[in-house]
This record gives structure tokens, C-alpha cells and sequence, in this order.
């Protein structure tokens, strides 16, 4: 029995070094708490006596009694008046396995894949000022439970923005804050549920992510065709009971053209006649460059459409801030009615306000959409160098277009081998939710291509389409 | 016709003025578009030829013949070629009918609801110069999508905090972030869901939000009673096929006790042979007066809890950051595995990381006790004096307390008078799922309250007792 006891002081004194600071009888007690867990002192075991422990390791005795009542707490140890502090822990079998640790994804040296904006372009100190700012003056009581809403200075600003710039029709009231586009849709999803609305039309091709989200939430999904004028409007008419379509009217993904001017009016006509519902996604419209951005379908009629954008595509999809615009009917559905929703920090959406302000977003979308231009023109005049034959399509706007493979060619096997050298790129395949007629072709996303190698990922691509052919 | 365009002329140039900075042509199709909205200018309206427009308003014809293609594409407007450009746009009769905006609800002036940290607190600096150092130095990748599982940084950081300062066992594989408390409940039931367990008990009384979002996810709620030494483990065992429960080991919320030492050992037993799981909720486990912060069970089985926690209680709810450690076989499904999930943004999570690191968050904490303990001090103290005769429970940990009333005294009528006094205060009751046996009584939330206020608080208090009694 002593001989265990002092086989302990040395294990736990052994430990105590690599217990880090702390008084020592903090140290103690995780040391002889991780003596417990390996077990190295088993279940039943008896502890030495406080005062011989406390001579043992040359420590005072209330630092033993203090870890060991501690231990006790913690279920660890127990103690019996009139007997030894005994070890109550037992570990189970099957505590021992653990899944190894999964390293992160290798990148690809070329990024062309469509879904994210110039991440060398986030304004590092811009947003880094705009954080400190807000913290010098923002009152104590903001750094509460947030507004589920959103804060109201942000969606203030926001409505401004928007009616401004995008030529929607919004007050702050109509506003409510997300943490992305996918959040917006998992909660419209729900909202429409609850409107007993059970099947939603999506465009074809269109964003799978989205499609996919509202099918997980629990709706039927329709695809209507896209064609060289948007959303073919007509076909909505054609589902009898239809009642709900999510487009993107200023920009179609991955198609790139816009819904022609009659198809919008057609589009809220269509809302009105069946009292449905019009989900626009404004995904990019900022990054025209044939002209001014084509305003929102929303401001022709605000009461039957919801406009949905995050900051993912223009900023950075790590800051996790989006927005709704609804009709007031939709509103109080979409702020959660008891079931939890997630917000951006209070911060970032007062700092993104100050960007908002203070005119800093703006000069941010100038800068890109020159940026964004530039390296359009880049790869567009690359495209034509190497691959003279192929046809692109979708370049007068946003962050990615289309080229389309001759018939021979299988677009997924080019994916394929264009990975082996390191382009990332996607099949338009990959968009489409029926495998009729799928076109032969893929989304090339320029956003985050670093300008000094779009020559370069064009040759490796191209290099690609040739081992695929 | 000639009068009709010459007004339109003036109309659109009083309009002009007010429509800001930017190109002429612009302004003019804002302009234009607000005329039309507003239905100044009627549906099927010919507009002036662009020639005579541009004259009228001394501008160049190119401005006008861009604005006017500009709201074409919009579908503002319709052109046909050898016609007059035509207002195309439908006002829709339900569309000027507005929600009247809701202003912010007013604040009591003493704040004795519990929930919140000192809000006052919050380590504003060391926050900035956390978001400034890692806007610094973050590699650019970083700001893309992240990691569903929450940085792999913040997760080891996190890990080696909960180890050391929790007791818990805990890799950064095992760890997940989200947003909040609520939203890890909700992922966790979800999950409970999926795994066939479609009932969770909870504690009697307990935390009302979580309870009503686990129903709200859909899952039975069975209530199980708490006493002196935390819940009642025992009865666990007399539900049939229950296999998850709700609970607060290290500090019952709002009873404030510690889970009893042979309870805990109880609670992990019940849960092995049910092949069951405990959600440990830890939610302000460090603030603890009287003894270390006792550790969390995790750490006595961590294939069999899963442990939760937000900053909420410790820093604040603004940020939106939280964590849940999970067994292997629940992280999948807790990352979302499909579903949408939020996360806090990727810059937050860094600079709680850098807060960990440094030691920063620590040297909060222990701030934070010291000034959390002096203010329960005064409350006790001031209670004592003001309400000699009412009994004070929970005051050995976190930031509330529990004061019972006397059995003629209506707990509601009680919180009810006290609003009118300023004061925010909760009744026991509202924390109890069922009507048998509700103790009378209030629980006292002192996290923040100012500490100027303490003596004022309770002397409004005590009058609101007396005015219900």
C-alpha cells in the first residue's frame, strides 16, 4: 500500500510539470484527474492520505484536500468520513475510439470554379477600421441578444442601398438579416410550407446547392427551362397549382442572360394570377459590364416578390452576412415565429452599416467591377487564342460564363483531367436537374482566378479538353 | 400630348435634384422610375421621343436614349421600333398597403432579468486589436467558404481550453461550432431525430427556450424534477425508451445546484444502459464563488455526452459563437450533413482564437468573477437587509440567484408591479414545464445589472413585493 501511494506522488509529480501554470492545486487535480482517466490509478483504488500526499510532494496539505474535494465534485473521487478517498470513475470500452483527424482539402492552383468573388480583394482594413469604429462608440446594451430582425441601423441603411442601387422598393421594416443565401432559402423554404405552399419551381440549369436545400426542406421541386431570354415564364402557367419559383432574373446561373423585360412583367403577372410568390436571387447583379445593372424584379412589385442576396459573391462568404426583402405577409415567418434562426455578430453587421455609410462598399464594387472586367477580357481573350472553336457564352456580366464543348467531347471527363493539372473547374451538367438534354459545356468562374495566371489555366485547360477528346 | 411631355419634363427634373450624386443618366432613370412607381406616369403612357426629352431638359440625347434602354431591360418601360417608347409597369392594387415600422422596446431600468454577462464588461479592445491582427495576417483562402465544423484553428485552441479549464476531453475533431445554445439544441434534436430518439427529458424547472425549441424540432419533452443535490437521475430510469436528456450538471439553471458526485456517476450510468445520450449544457459553469469551477461531466465519459456552450453568458450573445463536443458518431450529423447551417464568420472565430491564445479571454474570466462575485455580495447583502425574511438560494455560482416568496405572494402580480418600477425580474414559474407544485418564488439575474444600481434595484423590488402582497 505505501509503495502504490508513492508510485503516485512520482506519477502526479511527473504530470504536475506538464500542467502548465497555475497554483498547484489546480495542478494537482488535473494531474490526478489524467492519472484517473488513463488509468493509471483504477477504479476502487484507494488515495494516499491527504498529509502523506502533501509530505510526498512536498506541497501543503490544503492543496491536496482542495484538489481532492474537487475530484469529489467532479464525480472522479469519493469520500467516506472514517475511510480513504477512493476513485469512483470508471471508463467505458468503447471511450478508446476516435476517428483520425481529417486534414483539409488540397487547393487547386487554378481556381475556375464559379462561386466566389476576388478574395485578394477583401477590404482587409476598411473592415478591420469599421470593427474598431463601432466598438469605440457602439452603446453596451447593442452587445445584448440581437434583434431577430437584424439591427435596425443596418437594415436602415440596407433599404437605402437597395432602392438606390438596385432600384428595389424597401424600408428597413421589409428587411431581415441571414447568415447566407442557402439560410434565406432554408427559411423561405419553410415559410412557404407553413403558407401551404408544397412545391417550388427552380430553373434549369439553376444553382444545385439552392435546389437542393429546398428539396431537404421538404418541398417538391419543378425545373423550368431557362432559354436565350431567362426563364422560359410561360411554362410556370403550365403546372397547374404552381405557386412559387425561385429565379435569378438579373443574371441566370450559370446561363448568364437576363430575363428579357417582357418575361418580367409576364413573371408578376403569373405571381398575381395564381396569389404566389416571385424568390428573386440577386446573386451578382452589381458585376455588369455591357451596361448598368439591370434593376430588381422586386421594385416593380414588392409585394410579390422576395429578394434575396448575401455578401458571399461580393465581399466574402466568410463574413456569413445575407438579407431578405419581403412582403410584410412573409416577414414575421422568415424572422424565425419560435424556431431559432442565426444572425450575423452584431459587429459585423454594424460594420458592414459603416461600410454602407461611409461609402466604402461602393468604392469596393467599383474597384472589382473593373477588377472583374479586366480579367473577363483576360479570359475571354485567352478562350479565343487556344480554343477558337469553341463558343462562350454568359460574358457580359458577373463572375463566371459559359464554354461549350463540341458534341464529341465529354464535359465531365474534361473536369476530370483538368483536376489532374490542377484547374478547378465544373461541367454545366453539374446545374442541371433533369439529364435531358444536357448542354456540352462548362462554367468557368473568374472570380477568385489570380490575374497573372489566367494564360496559364487556359493552356492547362485546354490541355485538358485535348486528353478528354 | 406636347403638355403631358412638357410636364413630364419638369416633373422629372424636380425629381433630378433630389435623386443624388452619379451621371446624369442616372439620376434621370431613378427619376423616371419613381415617376412611374408612383404612378405619375400611367401604364401605357407614350414618353417623349428621347430627342425632345433631352432638349427639355438640356441634357444629351445619349443620356436620355441610355435611361430609356435602361428601364426597357427592366420592363419599366416598353419599346417598339417606329413607335413611341410606352410605360409598360403595372402598379398592383395590394402593393401600397404597409406594415407601420415597430419601434425598439423599451428597456427597464433595472435589468434583474436573468440571461445576460455584464455587458459593460466586454473586452472591447483586446476584440478590435484581436479582428486587426488577423485581418493582418489571415491568408486570403481563409475568407472563402468555411469549414462546417468551424475553423480547425479556433477548434484546437478551443480544445486545449476545454481540457484545461473544463475538464472535458476534447480534440479539435470532436468540437463544432455554431451560433448560439438554441442553435445547438435545435442541430442536437435534429440529430436525436435521425438517430430514432424521438423524446428528450429536461429539467424541472429549466431553461423554457431550449425546451420549446427541442419540441418545436419535433421531440416529446418529458420533465424530470430537480432537487436539492441537481435532477433527479433516478427518475430518468422510470421513463421507458428515453435515451437523451437535457441538463445543466455544474450549475442547475435556475435552481443553481451542483449535480450530486454519485449523481453524476447515476447519470452516465443510465446512459450506457439505455445506449442513451446527456446533453450537458455548461453555460456559465466558470463563474463559480465558492470552490474551482466544478468540471464538466464530458470528461467522466465523453462517448456519452454531448457538451454545449456558448459565449453568451461569458462575453456576449451578439457575437453569436458557440460550440457543441460531440462523440464521433453525432459530429456528422451535428455539421449538417445537408441541412444548412450557420456558423459565426471565419474573422470572429480567429479572434476568439487570438482572445484564447494570448490568454485574453482568462484574464476576462477571472475579471469577471471577481467583479460578478462583489455584485452578488451586494445583492445578497442588500436582499438580506431589505427582505430579511425571504430565503435566497443558488447564490454560490454563476449570475442569478433564487428568492423565494412567501406563499401569499403572487410571483406574477410581483413582476408585474415591478415593471411598472422599472424593474425586470423574472417568477420562478415561467421556468417550469408543468403546473404541479410551482415554487413561489423570482429568480434574480444580477449579470447585468450595474453596480451602482444594486441597492436601488432591490429597494424597487421590495416596494413591488409589498405592492402585490
Amino acid at each position: 500500500m505505501r509503495e502504490s501511494q508513492t508510485n503516485l506522488a512520482s506519477d502526479v509529480l511527473l504530470d504536475l510539470g506538464s500542467a502548465g501554470p497555475g497554483p498547484l492545486h489546480e495542478r494537482l487535480k488535473q494531474a490526478l484527474r489524467r492519472a484517473i482517466r488513463a488509468g493509471r490509478i483504477g477504479p476502487g483504488s484507494a488515495l494516499p492520505p491527504s498529509r502523506r500526499l502533501a509530505a510526498d510532494l512536498g506541497c501543503s496539505r490544503w492543496a491536496v484536500t482542495e484538489a481532492y474535494s474537487q475530484l469529489v465534485a467532479e464525480g472522479y473521487l469519493a469520500a467516506r468520513t472514517g475511510s480513504a478517498t477512493r476513485v469512483r470513475w470508471q471508463r467505458d470500452a468503447a471511450q478508446s475510439q476516435r476517428r483520425p483527424s481529417a486534414g483539409p482539402a488540397p487547393r487547386a492552383r487554378y481556381d475556375l470554379a464559379p462561386g466566389l468573388p476576388d478574395l485578394r480583394a477583401f477590404p482587409r482594413r476598411p473592415w478591420a477600421d469599421a470593427i474598431r469604429a463601432q466598438l469605440a462608440t457602439v452603446p453596451y446594451l447593442e452587445l445584448g441578444y440581437p434583434a431577430p430582425a437584424g439591427h435596425p441601423e443596418l437594415r436602415g441603411l440596407l433599404a437605402d442601398y437597395l432602392r438606390r442601387a438596385r432600384g428595389a422598393v424597401a424600408t428597413a421594416d421589409d428587411i431581415t438579416l441571414c447568415t447566407s443565401v442557402t439560410d434565406a432559402v432554408w427559411r423561405i423554404c419553410r415559410a412557404l410550407r407553413d403558407a401551404n405552399i408544397h412545391t417550388l419551381a427552380c430553373e434549369e440549369p439553376g444553382w444545385t446547392r439552392l435546389r437542393e436545400v429546398a428539396r431537404r426542406s421538404g418541398l417538391s421541386i419543378v425545373s423550368i427551362r431557362t432559354d436565350e431570354r431567362g426563364l422560359r415564364v410561360a411554362d410556370l402557367a403550365r403546372q397547374p397549382g404552381l405557386r412559387a419559383v425561385l429565379t435569378t432574373p438579373a443574371h441566370q446561373f450559370p446561363g448568364g442572360m437576363v430575363l428579357a423585360p417582357e418575361r418580367r412583367a409576364a413573371l408578376l403577372q403569373w405571381a398575381r394570377e395564381v396569389d404566389g410568390v416571385v424568390i428573386e436571387d440577386d446573386y451578382d447583379a452589381e458585376f455588369r459590364y455591357d451596361r448598368r445593372p439591370v434593376a430588381t424584379v422586386q421594385g416593380m412589385d414588392p409585394t410579390r416578390v422576395i429578394l434575396l442576396k448575401s455578401l458571399s459573391k461580393v465581399l466574402s462568404p466568410a463574413l456569413g452576412i445575407g438579407w431578405i426583402v419581403a412582403p410584410p405577409p412573409w416577414t414575421e415567418a422568415l424572422r424565425g415565429a419560435g424556431t431559432p434562426i442565426s444572425l450575423p455578430s452584431t459587429l459585423d453587421q454594424l460594420a458592414f452599416g459603416t461600410l454602407l455609410s461611409s461609402g466604402a462598399y461602393d468604392r469596393h464594387l467599383r474597384r472589382c467591377l473593373l477588377l472583374y472586367r479586366a480579367r473577363r477580357d483576360a479570359l475571354v481573350r485567352a478562350l479565343a487564342d487556344r480554343l477558337p472553336n469553341h463558343r462562350v457564352c454568359g460574358i457580359a456580366a458577373g463572375l463566371h460564363l459559359v464554354l461549350h464543348l463540341p458534341g464529341r467531347v465529354d464535359p465531365t471527363a474534361v473536369v476530370a483531367a483538368a483536376a489532374t493539372r490542377s484547374v478547378d473547374v465544373v461541367a454545366l451538367s453539374r446545374y442541371h436537374a433533369t439529364s435531358e438534354q444536357p448542354e456540352h459545356g462548362l462554367v468557368l468562374g473568374y472570380g477568385n482566378l489570380a490575374d497573372g495566371t489566367v494564360d496559364e489555366a487556359v493552356q492547362h485547360l485546354t490541355a485538358a479538353i485535348r486528353d478528354a477528346t
